[in-house]
């Protein structure tokens, strides 16, 4: 096992009802800015909730935070927060509403040009607006951690940045927001967290046996329940565990004292940026390619995936390695989420502009082993075509 | 999946060397009192890389703390807290030395009698000093939870309390700080960490598949790696993994949205303040006569704790659950822990002042269903003789 440092500050509030505790997390005197996406939880009873829960508190809204949200969306709200002298940011959402509002509440303070928080991948943030959540969609882990991931719609520059400033102070998981959601972000959410788990996991043994076992856990919770939400998206207990599995899949924990691949989300992000492809979509058609190309440097923990997730016991190495990629993609297809590029209308003219912008953004040399070059990413992609 | 609130503040610095962060955690203008057992860390190095790591920082020693630590030793401390103007504990050491150091650490600041923090479960703390950690042994989880257990040696009374106050700021694991322990410490910490984790998921089914899938991974980790850390204790990886699995097993993760039995630590609590066994023996003779009496009750979540943990799928319920009480006790045995009454010479004399120190406790109705009486820790502590 490597050496680490974990902490994670976040208040975690997990069940039917508990949108009630915003009255004790938010200080009665706070100028509270509620932002939003595309106004579902107006229809769904979620705002409502929220409103009841704040009565008496001043708050302000911010709505239309897009998928994949924008810097130049995002940017407005920091001009409503001056004005209304807002000094607290609950987002309420998936992870692009979290992802979205961690930049506001980092820009809202930012002394100069805010674009160069995520030029800096957010190594000069020095402070940021507290910001609480109520999570409405299983999917991002962005709830219990500090990263975030912005979009220059201009460039079509699709960028993560980090701080401890943006840690949600709290967030909110009542299951129930998510029976509303189509089928497709069901779908997406899962495969998102799918892959959250395996970028921390498939990648080369330290020994690190408590984090093997907690991946492993989270990824069969995905197999189970994935499947039982797109069939019956109002049972409590299957959402329930879909929710905490997919904080707890990039909430930091799993993470610690093993090496991390992320290649998939490298690639997949510039896809989403170029060609406006789900966050989910691009990881379906993106990670059994990774896996293909490097599954003799992945092969160890290939095997052990093939074993403790899928029972693949018999056979050869090579035949077990293949099984468990093949049931990878036929998990993320269940999901409702093609593997291939050509399902979404994309061909290999694609794979100049991304390795273009791979390289634009200084993504280079990706994976585990930090060997995966604009070459390879070419290779990648016409496995995934 | 019940409704939970969870929130874990500790910063955790897991690995070879991470003593010397110490100085980065520790204000450079504090003045620290260390607290430790025995004595074992000036042997083993540890103190000394304590000491380097505080250089230039004024400190202060207070060591002696014994196992189930005692009010009347620990009280002292206070007065040197006060007359030294201490107001940092780093508590260096295993679950007894840091749980006296949280109660050192609230009673420097409590306005009253010291005692009531124990009469109260610590429900009247409103203040503390901050504490750190040293870890030096893999058990209790105290280094990143807010709990500690404390023994008035002169009632034989053992009693716990509870304070966000006293959670630690930050823990500092080192496995290699575990190399020099005695065969019993270690065997008494791989048997303190599983019973931890089994009265958190051998209770009843309530769909809360993360809980349980991390309880199960922690649990095949304590199989797999205790035995292995009497063998070679000098094996970094075997001392990474238990140390992680310990911490991980206490830490309020797995009790989300969960129910929790805990009579065999009552029990246990009880044998130890009045015949001073360790609290890993007492757990090892507990445990399988607390199954043994409620396996009916138990049944669904023994027969997936006999699949999963044990690979037990052949036979009918009924052995199924028998095999996996029975491979659970002779596990305990293997490493070195004696599961009957007997082998530490105890017999059926004990059942009535244990039984009577749980009523003056006030700690009746025991279990996860509240169900277990005096007339059942008579009937448990007979099938343990």
């Amino acid at each position: 096992m490597d050496n680490f440092s974990y902490k994670n500050t976040t208040q975690i509030h997990f069940g039917k009802g508990q949108i009630s505790k915003l009255k004790d997390e938010i200080p009665a005197d706070a100028r509270v800015l509620i932002t939003y996406g595309g106004g579902s939880i107006k229809k769904n009873g979620v705002f409502e909730q929220v409103q009841a829960a704040l009565a008496g508190i001043a708050h302000f809204e911010f709505g239309g935070i897009e998928p994949n949200p924008h810097y130049e969306t995002l940017i407005k709200a920091v001009d409503l927060i001056k004005q209304e002298k807002i000094n607290y940011i609950l987002a309420v959402g998936g992870g692009s509403v979290i992802d979205g509002s961690k930049f506001i509440a980092a820009a809202a303070l930012y002394p100069s040009d805010p674009w160069e928080i995520i030029q800096t991948y957010g190594a000069k943030v020095t402070s940021a607006l507290p910001l609480g959540c109520v999570l409405t969609l299983a999917a991002t882990g962005s709830e219990m951690n500090k990263g975030a991931v912005i979009t220059k719609a201009e460039t079509k520059d699709k960028l993560f940045f980090f701080s401890d400033h943006v840690q949600p102070r709290f967030s909110i998981l009542d299951p129930e927001t998510t029976y509303s959601l189509p089928a497709k972000q069901t779908g997406n959410g899962v495969v998102d967290s799918f892959v959250h788990v395996v970028e921390q996991y498939v990648t080369y043994p330290v020994n690190a046996k408590v984090q093997d076992r907690f991946a492993e856990g989270l990824l069969l919770n995905l197999l189970e329940d994935g499947p039982k939400a797109l069939e019956n998206p109002t049972d409590y207990d299957v959402r329930a565990n879909l929710m905490w599995t997919a904080t707890l899949a990039l909430n930091g924990l799993i993470a610690t004292g093993v090496p991390a691949d992320w290649a998939t989300h490298m690639i997949g992000q510039e896809i989403t940026g170029l060609y406006g492809l789900d966050h989910g979509q691009t990881l379906a058609v993106v990670q059994p390619a990774v896996w293909l190309y490097k599954k003799e440097q992945k092969k160890a923990k290939l095997l052990q995936y093939a074993e403790r997730v899928w029972g693949l016991r018999e056979g050869d190495e090579d035949s077990r390695v293949m099984a468990a990629i093949e049931n990878t993609r036929q998990f993320f297809e269940t999901m409702g989420i093609p593997t291939r590029l050509s399902a979404y209308g994309l061909d290999a003219s694609i794979i100049d502009p991304v390795v273009a912008k791979l390289e634009e953004h200084g993504h280079v040399n990706l994976g585990e082993h930090g060997d995966i070059t604009a070459a390879d990413v070419k290779e990648i992609l016409k496995l995934a075509l």
